[in-house]
């Protein structure tokens, strides 16, 4: 009985952990004379190693099988799932925890398709994700190849920058534009196209060598040597802000995972110190200051967003998560400062003042201006007491809920047993994960976040089916720290097979 | 311990099943002085219960929460997924089973993405499905709404058709011209944007009626009391066609799942009935003549196609699965005549000749035709026994393996045990669904199919993850039938959870 | 003072009459050893001519000077315009006029842009244009090359197919592509995307001569030798509409520039002729039953359109220019047969019956049936006296204003003027060009077509700024025809300048 | 004769010039008992107003004629033009001069297609231009409206933004994010789509002005009192950049149109001033320093881009006008610093440094730095006189060819004759528009530009037809100066009618 040669056009084998075996990247370089000559698979692979890419989340199959063995060669860690969709949510995860670009690989079309969520969730996060998908032959394009689909054309509704690799000379320009275009600015999602035609052209090593040769590993602003901010011009928006923080009655400040994102929880944690103002994270924000310090207003959030009348606001956006800055939920009157990377999500909101630019630089500057002119919210502030009357009082109706032994089991009493065995295991501090509507709802309120970037949930978009994702991807790139999941049953339910992945 | 107004925001709860109980649909209608009015949730689920839905596959959660639950009311069967992207699969699979509009439902932003999937599967498989997603609240786009995304823009790369109801009044224009695009003319996916606003509009009764008077079921060609739709051609074509038929010394039918969709296997047996020519089914295209027919050149595929002189191709594209009708796959000199539903794809094959329009009226023409002028190709025509010979060398061959009980298991042994059990069962014949590349390969050879639309596998687009939803929907459209899923373990993998759903 | 190089990315010379002079394609083809090779311009150029293009309509610079110098070479006529939007118009009607597919050649980046109305224009009124634009030279993508621009994503809103070739080698391919979906199913505009370093890669003349070897003119069914529509199978639909015909007590058909397009004219007047059925075209439709024609109910279109009970609407769609087809200008129980080239049009109406394919062939089965079981209406039939009666009326108002010499000139007196000067010139007919709101209006009711395809107006769109690129193909393709532009000022105003081309 | 009900759909009048009369704003303002109503029209100008607008160039027709009167009747100043296509350049010179957002006005249609080449144009030259079209009735979407098109989709590939008002409350919000991402970041086009019905649309004026309350005119931060704004740069980078161009031994300073556009000529000049530093202009930034003052390298262009060794870009891309700052124009060692508005460019281009921000604040930022510790190139630096030997040398040969007269003319003896009239006129300058290739690159040579924002030409793009566009529009918003435009035939060509607008 004959086998049909469209077998060669799909994955070699139906076991994942089987195929790495069958496919070997050495046979991506070959020698030639005197020189030695790489592939599109194993070229592409250099190139991420030398572009710093440290781990790669997906699923392989024809035509990045090689790849991904070529990816390993270079020291790159692949870690391969069952389904596209939960690698995307590891690499948005990854991206977040790291401060560098997630990689999502994927094949073509089906498997890209997959991958548009993933990228499209690290859109609206604003996180760095960059997809590689393998494509079809170019010269059988409009033939209906192999799993063919206008790939460059199908991810742009969902990324920054979509290219093309067309030969195997641009497979360094193309992936040093997708770096670029998804870590500088408001970072985002972007897409690497590797049709099988250029996987499978040769390049000496030589030109190879030159052509990666300005590939230079991505250095997050926050990791690089400053010595000080140093002596600033006069600053008058800074100077601004100060201001109105001073003048205010009651002031707070509003923590976005951004500002986690951006590392600036020194400087904040400073700025609290320094001013005494209320501090109210959003969801994935919280920890950039402990859960546990005295001026989180975490437990009298209806309170804080109603009645403060100046807000600080970093690293977060007036959308959804915080009824976009509007009346009934905020003061009619409020007057809003917004630290943000992106001058247009600043014009779009026309806050009072608009601080474009690094969180954790802004800060910065904000708490030296502060400095020379130092004022503070004490204990006794009637703001900070009224808040603090508040949250006693909310804290003190869930304990007594929360104290209760019910069973079976409603929301409360296994989130306490959680929270207590997340306790005990001190620094460092677990990550949480947590998705579900009620689960998060109950969760936040009831677990506490002690250090920054420990919190990933539906996030900006509210989506369902991360969990699992975003549990790999952390366990992966934090190894020092505990990864605890909490499901709810429809989170659980989008990938559960994945929890076979790690 | 407040509970954040942003929970709102999100699904209701974290199990699927309870869901249900708490939205009801009853609320969706409210009395008001003499007269009764109904949401947007009850208007569509109308809309489409007078449009001839039967089915709907997806995941629910804010804001189509409600929707489902009127579907339910109209006597639409839902049936819940876990993942979107397996729903997506369902309904793809049940358009092709039916010949009627497959409808998957999911929730906005991750959800829609999650459901492109689907959409795009049916759009290269030429399988008319309609996705239907919740969207934002209009008012609010812009400024970061819940799961925000301008959907109608990002699934304009999957689909033939994507509109927005943008008020109550539009939902059944809008659905109905989802359905017109996607059975009409090359069946596709099309799209069904429903905004949270319009789910909460109101219409009262009467008016809604009159604006739902005009949608009827969508009823296929092949259902009708008469034969005679679509494309008109002069007989000269059919002629032209039939006379290089009778010319050729070496013809062969190809016959793809185009033509199964299109319910043309009466007169397809009945033209291998009249003429005696051999035939070849595409992998989908299996049991439109049943496998163990004579004339069936499955296990003689290579010579086939290499030696044929003149082909008729019957719902089949010449793609990367029939090497796109090129040497040396086939013979240089190979004349095709294509009978298709779409005049560019014949168009850019550049056949000897093209027959544009419904496979089942075309084959019923040339059967007509050859009436007149009758040939016929016996069982000692030298074509007829040199592929007779291959196939039944090549049949042995594979039942010498075949016999051998191999423990532990390679592919062959237990797809002989499948294979038994499945003739076992006889009539009506249980539909396979099959994926991951080795259990295609060897189950192409080793299991058959005796009636028309049993076998479901990855199809024109190699899609890996299927599996689950395919099986699923056919179990719900066709409870006649038994339904075999036989996965390999990477194609199980994309979505075994899904196994809970039926 | 020396010259920047950047100059030699601009136009070779600000006059275009110049340029020709300059740019040699001798120089396009090299000798090297034995064989001649030739380059992507002189190789694209041939493709076309191979191809049946005979005419190109466009502006040169950098990079496609060249293109048009080798094109004029192969016989291609090309007409250099000032305004690469006007010269877009031009392709437009050239296409109307011979049923062939339009070229329009434009540089990169702004003259693409240009471009693009001609293309959208088509695009609507269903004219298979090709728009060849030059664009940037591929390496130097993303990094602000001269004219820059993803110009095969900025034309896919505006077209059925859009292509790059991205080498010397897929040129015939993307041409011959991009006339297969210009002209097949229903006809509309393609984009053939020309790189800078594609047309300087060389090609031999022995491998081109090869890779052209399968394009072929395209040849429109109408011109095909075809004997008769033949013995047909019992035709339903067809049936159906015969006898929708012949039992209706105010049948009216309505004939659109489709049916013009299709070269439908034959049988339609043999329709009329054998039913005395009144007739009425739409602006461009007028003609192909000459406007004289006793059943012609032009002057009695109120009439017609609102109390026709059954009517047959060919090459036309039932949109703004016809009301929708809908109440209250047409009557509440209006039945529509609707002969049309596309299937989801159809669909998309909801006719009482739906004819889907050539215009010309269709009615010609009509008219086999009706031979069959004739039927005539006489000049005594009611609904005939009646828009008799009416249209007497009306020429009767109109004459006397008609024959009143008014000075300064209202519309009607230099209309009357040159109604008589054309009706002098006999047949061929002139071809009449018209645009601008009240010239068009007032010209339609005074200015009368007595041969198919003789008036050009703003059509579908209702587009300003088509009068000069009209006439001006007009008279290129149609040598035989005077052709009489009568523009209003505001029309003329969009491209007067394109006076000076022809 | 009748006249068919068609023709309300066309422009009322073939006179753009008797439209006004007829079309009357106070027609859009109705009494109803005690409040007043405004329609979309009368509203959508008043916004309009409201965010500052001052000037709109476009041309009217149906649905926008009400539209521009009700402009005209709050202030701001319409200037209508032949084609939607000069307009759209118009609106681009408009906005580069003004600092300001500029306004084209189309009808829907084949209008929004004309005006895409003004809105690609602002783009690709990052000038703030809005462009806002009519549409079609939204019901009738989908069926074939007069100028249906979806115009939202069709001018992405266009714009940074590009909304719908779905009805007339949400006019205010989409005017404002449409200036909003106009004018921030980086500045380029976007659109805004008004549907006729939401133009036919009413709202009270109570309800009106609340919601415009909002609405602000837009302030260029070069116009603020202070100079304080835009993304905050920590010293460091200052620093280096200046210790940079402090240890170089052949600095540069090239100056792009951005600085121009930013208004950074006072602090440009004083760095020049400072530190003595040559200075190179693109095409459009001459005249941000006089081309008289000694430090110009304009004559010796090629010597300074091959020379340089650390390079000072204020507001120019190293795109194809400056070569992509690669070898061989330019050294292989070269180090740029670069200061540009957005971090993608400056990410994309790997300079040794790269300032994010406003041009005036950051050029100010150096100087207050070099003022610390100040060092200047003097007369007799090796670098400074090998500059302006060459210079010397240059316009010494020039000056020869010059001063011949050649009849009939060759391009010099004309330029000198324009050049010293031009002189002629003193101060303020003249604004010189300039397109053609050799009229650019002579005129270039010869004529000479003393103050900013003088010398409009073909820019980025290297667009040709926009002459007619900037000349007008130069005149319109710059009263002050004379406007002399110096056009090639081909370039005239394009919109040479438009001479008749102003």
């Amino acid at each position: 009985m004959e086998h049909n040669s469209t077998l060669s056009a799909e994955p070699l084998s139906d076991s994942t952990g089987q195929e790495y075996g069958k496919s070997s990247c050495a046979a991506s370089s070959v020698q030639n004379h005197s020189e030695t000559y790489l592939d599109g698979n194993a070229f592409a692979a250099k190139a991420l190693a030398k572009a710093g890419i440290e781990y790669m989340f997906g699923v392989v199959g024809i035509p990045v099988t090689s790849f991904a063995t070529c990816a390993l060669k270079e020291g790159i860690r692949f870690i391969a799932f069952h389904n596209e969709q939960s690698a995307g949510y590891a690499a948005g995860a990854a991206a977040y925890l790291t401060g560098k670009p997630g990689v999502l690989l994927t094949v073509s079309g089906p498997g890209c398709v997959h991958g548009l969520a993933g990228l499209s969730n690290a859109m609206i996060n604003t996180w760095p994700v960059i997809l590689i998908s393998g494509s079809s032959t170019q010269t059988d394009t409009g033939k209906g190849d192999f799993q063919e689909l206008d790939q460059v054309e199908a991810v742009k509704p969902f990324s920054k920058y979509s290219g093309k690799a067309r030969n195997i000379f641009e497979i360094p320009l193309v992936i040093s534009k997708a770096i670029t275009f998804a870590v500088h600015g408001r970072p985002g999602g972007t897409y690497v196209d590797l049709p099988t035609d250029v996987l499978h052209e040769t390049i000496s090593v030589t030109e190879g060598e030159k052509l990666l040769s300005d590939l230079q590993p991505y250095v997050p602003s926050w990791s690089k040597v400053e010595t000080s901010v140093g002596q600033q011009l006069p600053n008058l928006e800074i100077d601004a802000a100060v201001s109105l923080l001073q003048e205010a009655e009651r002031p707070l400040i509003v923590l976005g995972k951004g500002a986690a994102y951006a590392r600036a929880e020194d400087p904040i944690r400073q700025l609290v110190q320094l001013t005494g103002i209320p501090f109210l994270p959003t969801p994935m924000g919280k920890g950039i200051i402990p859960d546990t310090h005295q001026r989180s207003a975490v437990a009298a959030r209806s309170l804080a967003l109603k009645e403060s009348d100046v807000v600080l606001v970093v690293g977060a956006r007036l959308n959804w998560l915080l009824h976009y800055g509007a009346h009934p939920n905020w003061s009619k009157d409020v007057k809003f400062i917004l630290i943000d990377i992106s001058s247009e999500e600043i014009a779009l909101r026309k806050p009072a003042i608009g601080l474009v630019g690094d969180a954790r630089r802004l800060v910065s500057q904000i708490n030296k201006k502060i400095k020379d002119t130092p004022f503070s919210l004490g204990d006794k502030h009637p703001w900070v007491e009224k808040l603090q009357k508040k949250t006693e009082d909310n804290v003190k109706r869930m304990a007594a809920s929360l104290n209760k032994d019910v069973v079976p089991f409603n929301f409360l009493t296994p989130m306490r047993i959680i929270r207590d065995a997340m306790a005990d295991l001190g620094l460092p501090a677990p990550i949480l994960v947590s998705e579900g509507a009620n689960t998060m709802d109950v969760g936040r309120s009831v677990l506490q976040q002690i250090e920054p970037r420990t919190r990933l949930d539906a996030g900006t978009w509210g989506t369902m089916g991360v969990g699992l994702g975003y549990a790999i991807a952390a366990a992966v790139v934090s190894p020092e720290r505990l990864v605890v999941a909490v499901e709810g049953d429809s989170g659980f339910g989008f990938s559960g097979l994945e929890v076979e992945v790690y």
